[in-house]
């Protein structure tokens, strides 16, 4: 299965080269990245998404940044430290970007040479690989035979090195051999389920059927819908899920016809400095992806992620296992 | 203020010409349908759309479309029934439509003439207009000075003869001096509220968002929303709200985050006849209005409406004042 699914990322002769998820499903092109201006922009505009992918993208990018720099010593250290800056503002809710950034330097500032750099974003691709498998074993039992999952947004393959973060367990399940179906939310204003998630799903023979993201409610009512499974950009110290806008919408939508709402990301995506959903700032983006060809309103309102809170989250789907959102800060720190 | 808004149907000349729907808000339009088949197209294709608007359509419609017949007593009573059939075909949802031209054929069947026929279309074109005046009246004081309402679709003066279902009590209100603001759910697939919503509100001079249907819940969590309204296509004998697709989903946060919510109508939107919410037949619309330009996906759902449960409504609001839904039954078979 893994080989079928599409390659998000691929260094190669140091060089970072993107599937630009703009394109998708129409056109399959890759950016090739050569200068950070050009990681920054593809993260920026989302042609590089999905927490885990835009921290492995970034990594990559800080390294093949300072590849050619004639700096040396402090110097270097102080170039490094800005281009790590820059990197983090392209997309400020990701967890993950800030983290892989800083284990880059982190590394660097322990072992400081050039190559040390490229070793650690590699280690972190590979990395990265590997927990998308522990957590799609983990999570894939929790999908019994012939249920119905809903997702939002893209939480794919496409968002991660390989299999997905909320999809790895479907992948998992789907080659047990396990027979279920996925209705995947279109995801206003940017379509990453209509474009991303229905796409990567049909190639790798999952049952899919597309949904505008206000038809969930309807589904659930008629008891088509028996779990949701979505990801995450960032898990607070208290549990609550931040992502993509629209989730909390899900979340309330089970709470009120008694649905599990499980959320599936890498322990990386845990963000114990940051106490509560509510302290985190939140991305606002151009009223142009809400406005499109059709409207001519002149307010609009842009968020790009929302917050949903630890009570209505059924359970987190990590590499380590399952537990409540209450309980990963208690699961993470036993595990150090 | 009512002379401002757009006017939604035109009878002039024994021709009924309509504002194309689908054109707005970038070309302000009229058809005008001189055959019944042009009449059907434009109700079927949402040319014109809401409730009490295809009512009104459907009543010109079929009065029109026998002005010309040579036919005489039974013939041309059996043409008028085989044109009424074919007209409420158009869109089996709305139970304004199969209303209106049941209304039209009672009056000729009482008055067998065709200048009954205009009449009776006439009448009912008033009455609209009339009763969403007192729709408004009886609405208005709901919203209170400076709160925000969210909207779902539009059920909108673009949708009646004049002020609007779920609108009539915003534009009352706003003429009555008191502040408040609206947001509008863009509502997809078909972007009502991005194309037709903001349009009218903002002609109208009332402070407008465009949200996408999925920023409700982040709205209401931040305590950005205080009452919701919306329109509706049928109202069932136990209080059930058939509405466009979405609205469910609406009630289901306003329930959780403890918001009222009302829905306006004409009292003729009553089915007593259907007793329940999922006795209605939903229309399945075509999978190219959710696929749009952006996503490959193969399968694809397109419900055009949902059930709210009368359990979930605080309140209706028709000509006749607001009451529980569960208790409108009553209310009009007492005024009968």
């Amino acid at each position: 299965l893994i080989d079928t699914l599409p390659q998000t990322l691929i260094w190669s002769d140091d060089v970072l080269s993107v599937l630009d998820q703009r394109a998708l499903p129409k056109k399959i092109e890759y950016l090739h990245l050569l200068h950070i201006e050009d990681a920054h922009f593809a993260i920026k505009t989302l042609a590089v998404r999905g927490a885990p992918a835009i921290g492995v993208a970034a990594a990559y990018a800080l390294a093949q940044s300072m590849q050619d720099s004639k700096l040396q010593d402090q110097e270097f250290h102080q170039q490094l430290m800005a281009n790590a800056t820059y990197l983090k503002s392209a997309r400020p809710t990701a967890v993950n970007l800030a983290w892989a950034i800083d284990r880059v330097v982190a590394a660097y500032q322990e072992m400081p040479y050039k190559r040390t750099l490229v070793d650690c974003a590699q280690a972190i691709h590979q990395e990265d690989l590997a927990i998308s498998l522990a957590r799609g074993e983990h999570g894939a039992p929790l999908i019994q035979p012939n249920w119905s999952v809903l997702t939002h947004c893209n939480a794919g393959s496409l968002a991660t090195s390989r299999l997905g973060t909320a999809t790895a367990p479907m992948y998992t399940r789907h080659q047990q051999g396990i027979a279920f179906s996925v209705f995947a939310d279109e995801t206003r204003p940017l379509y990453q389920g209509a474009r991303l998630t229905t796409w990567e799903l049909e190639q790798a023979g999952i049952d899919t059927t597309l949904i505008c993201d206000n038809m969930a409610a309807s589904l659930m009512a008629s008891g088509r819908i028996d779990m949701a499974l979505v990801g995450t950009d960032r898990v607070t110290a208290n549990g609550d899920v931040v992502n993509k806008i629209g989730t909390l919408n899900v979340a309330i939508l089970c709470r009120h016809f008694d649905i599990p709402f499980y959320v599936a990301c890498p322990s990386s995506t845990f963000d114990p400095a940051t106490p509560r959903g509510q302290d985190v700032v939140i991305e606002q983006r151009d009223r142009d992806e809400v406005i499109g060809r059709h409207s001519t309103a002149l307010k609009v309102l842009n968020p790009a992620f929302d917050v949903t809170p630890h009570e209505l989250v059924t359970g987190i789907i990590t590499e380590h296992g399952i537990c409540a959102p209450s309980e990963l800060r208690r699961q993470l720190s036993d595990l150090q």
